[in-house]
């Protein structure tokens, strides 16, 4: 792994090293806000409070009991691809291997909400961990917070799983153990780790997480306005060559990656020539809801020495493109321009 | 004025040339966040747009032509007397003159959404200046933008008052000419200059200037939440004698200032040690809505050389008192701790 932050850790994965569609617990990325919150486990219980029935909460036992579920889900950190802006931004500097896809297995959040009894009025649902700490910069609460964020009511009762599985195992500390939240279709930071409260609201829920940090500016005729950040935006990595890796010329290579989107991917083209022309690459595997789909290319390389860029682009279901340039009212986040993968042929 | 910035310009009164209720126009504060715009008197209109059953543009004739009203109102900026915060905070470095109160004629708001009709599903009503520009620091929205805040739909229909005159005659430029908002009781921010278009909106506007910049975080069971400056805190400021001036030893001293609130205030405490003891000042004139109420306090000045710290605090009909300290959930907003006047006995 790469140590892009180690207080608190904040670990990406060699993206080149990319094999076959399940990312190893070992491999997958860890991005943490605040340390690992310590969790003693026969105090442990999942809250649910707010606009329910019956207020209640659950032993990790308890919570095995429900009918489990098993999902593939790809999770994409929101920051993902940073060191590509120009100018730089704040934040941890990721290089491609923010992203991950894992097994999850779990409870669905329907289940205990259903348990719990969702009043009419309810609007969304706070999932808030366990984990806390203090904001360094303005405009910052006051004081330790939790890591928390809101879910619309809509996708809370649709396909959002309470996993305390990953890849057939106990989640590890570093993924949130004993339980966090995986929202398929959505940037990682909705997936809170650690999980030990739900709260279901009669109003809509404006934390730090989703508005000063993990938010965008949503063009309006009435000027942008701020949004938190939802789904994972279309998106075609190259795993293989990475930047500025040395090939051969004259040579068969078979550059390959990885796509994903919150609808499922239609199609990859690559680039050989900076952009200029751009053909098809071969999608690998059947498609899964929710997961990233591999895809490769085979290419002869060009006469050395010399340098090519080489993109990837990927195209989803509903028609979603990634754009040539990174749109600026994203701010550091939700990055899914071409991304140049510059090599030199010798 | 106290050029405290240049270009936009942000000027503040010298508030110890407080005399009389009525601030005039020469001293009162200016706070501007772009350029002031051109505007060509010729071809302005006011326009009514969004969830009404009339959308329609007014010229500023139009605008006279319905009955006037004149109220007196005190606008505050929401960073007065930043300079008093430590550790130092960010913006424009107001003392203590960053707040006026004028004579407001205009038309209700209320008159003008009656007239367009108000759809029943509205809640809230956006007012945009003319005033536009880019932000420099993240998260910022890209491009340039307007000066663009809303109002709940209760406010909008209750006392805010599209304004033409200040003091008796039409608006200065940088007061916003032709037209103007006034909101009473609410921090300045809100009362948008160079306005040109009101939106009715049907569901809530999450701008830049009442988000990112001009919020400050309230705390709720669930974690702290981002809201829209809206209500002047109570406070009273001293406005004679200033920081660091030297008064004669065993003399009658008639300290002075003023104190304002979103509600009446209901009574002023001067403290001349620091805070170990209060008594009360002597609140002068009658009370009106919406505007400070001067107060005096005669003090005989100690044995000298010494030096002492004078505070105030004030009071309102609310029952709501100024807190000791400043609460970091405001961020470098609504600054309404004792603040210390320190002076010199000789």
């Amino acid at each position: 792994m790469i140590v892009r932050e180690k207080d608190p850790e904040n670990l990406e994965m060699q993206f080149a090293q990319l094999e076959g569609a399940i990312t190893s617990t070992e491999q997958f990325y860890v991005r943490s806000h605040f340390s690992v919150p310590e969790i003693d486990l026969r105090k442990w219980r999942l809250k649910i409070e707010g606009a329910v029935a019956r207020e209640q909460d659950f032993t990790c036992e308890e919570l095995r009991k429900f009918p489990a579920r098993t999902i593939e889900a790809t999770l994409e950190c929101a920051g993902n691809s940073r060191i590509f802006l120009v100018p730089k931004a704040k934040g941890v500097q990721w290089e491609l291997g923010a992203v991950g896809n894992a097994e999850w297995t779990g409870v669905p959040l329907q289940t205990v909400l259903q348990e719990a009894g969702v009043a009419q009025s309810a609007v969304e649902v706070i999932l808030e961990g366990a984990d806390h700490g203090s904001i360094a910069e303005p405009p910052r609460p006051a004081g330790e917070i939790n890591f928390t964020r809101s879910l619309p009511l809509e996708k809370a009762m649709d396909d959002v799983l309470l996993a305390y599985e990953m890849n057939g195992q106990p989640l590890t500390p570093a993924h949130g153990f004993p339980l966090r939240a995986i929202v398929p279709g959505w940037y990682g930071v909705a997936s809170i780790k650690w999980l030990q409260r739900i709260v279901v609201t009669e109003k809509p829920f404006v934390g730090y997480f989703q508005s000063v940090d993990y938010g965008y500016w949503q063009p309006t005729d009435d000027g942008p306005v701020l949004r938190p950040l939802q789904e994972m935006q279309v998106k075609a990595e190259i795993a293989r060559p990475t930047l500025h890796e040395t090939l051969p010329a004259n040579a068969n290579y078979l550059i390959g990656g990885a796509a994903w989107s919150a609808a499922e991917i239609a199609g990859v083209e690559v680039s050989t020539d900076g952009g200029a022309a751009w053909k098809n690459a071969t999608l690998l595997g059947a498609s899964k809801p929710n997961a990233w789909r591999l895809w490769e290319f085979p290419w002869t390389t060009p006469e050395g020495p010399c340098r090519r860029t080489l993109l990837a682009r990927a195209i989803d279901s509903l028609g979603r493109r990634q754009p040539e340039k990174h749109d600026q009212n994203r701010g550091s986040y939700m990055i899914n321009h071409w991304l140049p993968i510059e090599v030199e042929i010798r």
